[in-house]
């Protein structure tokens, strides 16, 4: 390996002022080393967690080998930084993964309103965090544009120039609820993990900055006639396959086109842009996965066709269920862009035990993307055979690019182990697969069936059920964990016996 | 605490010759005395194995709670003596639960052929192991018989008095398969503790004896009118909410007259009945629970109504699915006996990943009791649309009182994941609840739903995994795990490109 500082020399950092920014994209002989210092590298295995239960810690998962292939090049400081970030801005999450930062939304920030905290806003970093002054950033659009330019922070946020938009804006990861897919099948581990996501890989912030559409019109004089994606590059560093890049992603020129579905934004619900969520400037993408909404956003690309970075053209692919390890290609899968309709149950939390009086309440959320937004939510108290409409008074406003947090009062009956499902309806009429089974795909994205939860059922309308109640009230004692033997005698001896001499095992005659 | 000299004296050894075997059911002040000392102490609380992953380790559970229950009686020798008869007796046995001792079959040797090797039978134990000569042996039988009589071994075994018996029976625990349960919706956490069985707590012997028939005929002269229940007494010690028992259970007086499927037996496959097993007499009764089949055996008892026994009145009760923790009663369950028909998938096994050219093989037992016999085996590759049946060929040979194995090749085109299930038709056309939840129960007994186990299948005979498989073979490399990832390129990026160029993402107009 080489020394510490002949590697600080081999991949400086291309800008005074621009920390943790490599530029990988314009030195093909820079790739070629980092590839050559790589390939003569042996690196930790990535965590297996899907085989086996996932470790009750936080972080749950540690990213050995992504720091590793940061420390061969002489980059450990990228990584420090970003947890040092972490700690800051972020102190709160559920820390999926420590580097690359992976942080999901606890449950009760989560449904806490319809915008999210940034404090609580889930994050799924792909390289380390790049830490930028305002001052030094400038922006290069470039491609098949009229005119390439180059615009500082200042420029863009020169209201004389580009007129501003606030938007609220739902993103979602597309491993969102993956842990339903991993528990019944597990799938693809891939070199960056695919966190095992539960529901809170989903937030909602109202971002501030200026349409993608007016900056291409009126800085650049417009698109060539032969654009048709434009491709955001971030300032952080990307690994596939022992070849370093800058991360690169794509969306069709024609979502453009709506001035309020593709901003570049520097301010997140009203303070500016936090380190890890992209400052000094960030792109966001309604209605698409999260991916596309690039952070650290410096170069902005225009294309014929789709990027071929690879987290664009080699992640985030969407394969038929027959498609695995044994078969696999990058050209048998589609890419993902617009998110499907989805839904989550949040409270009450699978295998929760809960007491009530012949109804139970649940919350969650609701999100479509492509355009669409969710219209109606239904709740199934029985695993999918009945379903209650959740009153639209009970239901957060309608946004074109945002969720919709909804909550219902379900009817139940029945004691012991019910089956709770959600699933939502959205404006196009679109609704949820019903089986994890229906849409599971070997990268394990989109988990976008009917979220299922089995909770404990214990109805108080019931006399013996309140008698058994009052009894472990009487005694001081708890009845969970349910699974905890009682100590005392479930019934008289005599009564059992009048029992069951009226009613014998077996028949007289 | 009373020393443990002091203890000795309090609770002695009946006789001579029986080590480990102490009389409770004719000393009420001997319970009262053991009561007083089981109340005035706190037992570590058993291990929660449902709301958590098993423990990787074998022993999987340890009986911390039952032996401190021996030990505060002075009995600590009695769990010495069991852990050694395991070692020498059972040593390579899935050690599901120490004390009492539990132990689950391995899985080749399940399959090895219809009678189970004596070192590998499984044992569901409830006590220690008493250690009893069979010299000093003798079985008393009183309570409804005409002529209350003792006998010892040597007069059992007096084939001019009672006529000799070999019969092949499978015996099952009523907790077989419960892990299926468990997984989906814990249930009671019995203070005797409900073992995590897989398919392997069901096992079949050939045993030598006298059918009881047979001796309640010729030794007692007959049974009383009244008489409906045969109560068998074990030398093992049994707890109960701080009472102290001898095991006691019953079955009917009218089971009794097949004078094949309730025998008093001192052989199993041509061997002394180990101490494990119940040395030096046991009761085996075919087609029920084999908690009925009572180790140790040393007093039979004939009721007018079932044994009071806490091992038959409060506990392997089944329940209907709405009865838990917050209202469950003894006598809202009623006692299992006869066991229903149920089967299980052994190879391949849960998350195997089976490489295969268009046909894969599956191999399991199929069981019936109450009189029944398994008659048609069926299997489903699709979760439970398309069935093939077992050609009748493939299975061993019918009993009356054993299960059947077997095998069969089911076409299987598709790949990934892919979920077989099984099914039994018995003799009298009973087959199996479809899911878990068919058939769930507090006490997570009886699990005879489908047994259901994903595997992901590789078909060779498909090009491009042909293709797939070649390469990982060139290379030296195992496509197992399918969670680590692949190093390589999974395409040519110039034939991934011209495959997207032909199918774009987005349409061109």
């Amino acid at each position: 390996m080489e020394s510490s500082a002949m590697l600080d020399q081999l991949f400086p950092e291309e800008k005074p002022g621009w920390r943790g920014y490599i530029e990988w994209e314009n030195y093909p002989e820079r790739k070629e080393a980092a590839a050559k210092i790589l390939l003569s590298n042996k690196f930790t295995p990535s965590p297996e967690f899907q085989l086996v239960p996932l470790p009750q810690t936080n972080p749950v998962l540690v990213g050995h080998r992504w720091k590793e292939y940061h420390e061969v090049l002489g980059l450990r400081r990228i990584v420090d930084f970003s947890w040092e970030t972490v700690l800051k801005e972020k102190p709160d999450m559920i820390h999926l993964l420590d580097f690359p930062y992976n942080g999901e939304t606890p449950r009760a920030p989560l449904l806490a309103g319809k915008i999210t905290d940034n404090k609580y806003h889930f994050v799924r970093n792909h390289g380390g965090v790049p830490d930028i002054d305002e001052d030094a950033f400038e922006l290069e659009i470039t491609g098949l544009v009229n005119t390439p330019v180059k615009l500082t922070m200042k420029d863009l946020k020169d209201a004389s120039k580009f007129p501003q938009i606030t938007v609220a804006v739902t993103l979602q990861c597309s491993g969102t609820r993956r842990i339903e897919q991993i528990q019944q099948y597990p799938g693809d581990g891939d070199e960056l993990i695919n966190a095992p996501w539960g529901e809170g890989a989903i937030g909602t912030a109202v971002y501030r900055g200026v349409p993608l559409k007016k900056v291409l019109k009126h800085a650049c004089g417009g698109l060539k006639p032969e654009a048709r994606h434009v491709e955001f590059v971030g300032a952080d560093t990307y690994f596939k396959k022992n070849t370093v890049y800058n991360y690169a992603v794509s969306v069709p020129t024609r979502k453009v086109r709506q001035a309020d579905e593709v901003i570049l934004a520097w301010e997140m619900n009203g303070a500016p842009l936090p380190k890890m969520h992209g400052f000094p400037l960030r792109a966001v993408v309604a209605g698409v996965i999260g991916a596309r909404s690039t952070k650290w956003l410096y170069r902005i690309n225009v294309l014929a066709e789709p990027s071929l970075g690879p987290v664009q053209a080699q992640e985030y692919l969407y394969y038929t269920s027959q498609i695995g390890k044994h078969n696999v290609k990058y050209s048998n899968g589609f890419s993902i862009q617009n998110m499907p309709v989805s839904s989550a149950i949040i409270f009450p939390q699978e295998k929760d035990v809960v007491v009530h009086d012949g109804a139970i309440s649940l919350r969650g959320w609701a999100y479509s993307g492509g355009g669409n937004w969710p219209q109606r939510v239904e709740v199934s108290p029985d695993g999918g055979h009945v379903w209650y409409a959740v009153d639209e008074d009970d239901m957060t406003e309608k946004h074109y690019h945002t969720w919709r947090l909804w909550t219902i009062s379900v009817p139940v009956d029945a004691e012991g182990w019910i089956e709770f499902c959600v699933r939502t309806w959205d404006s196009s009429c679109n609704t949820e697969p019903t089986f994890v089974r229906s849409a599971w795909n070997w990268d394990l994205h989109v988990t976008s069936s009917c979220h299922r939860i089995k909770i404990y059922s214990i109805n108080r309308s019931k006399p013996a059920t309140a008698a058994r109640l009052a009894e472990y009230a009487r005694r001081g004692e708890s009845i969970t964990p349910i699974t905890r033997p009682v100590e005392w005698s479930l019934e008289d001896p005599v009564e059992c016996l009048t029992q069951r001499r009226k009613h014998p095992r077996e028949p007289v005659d």
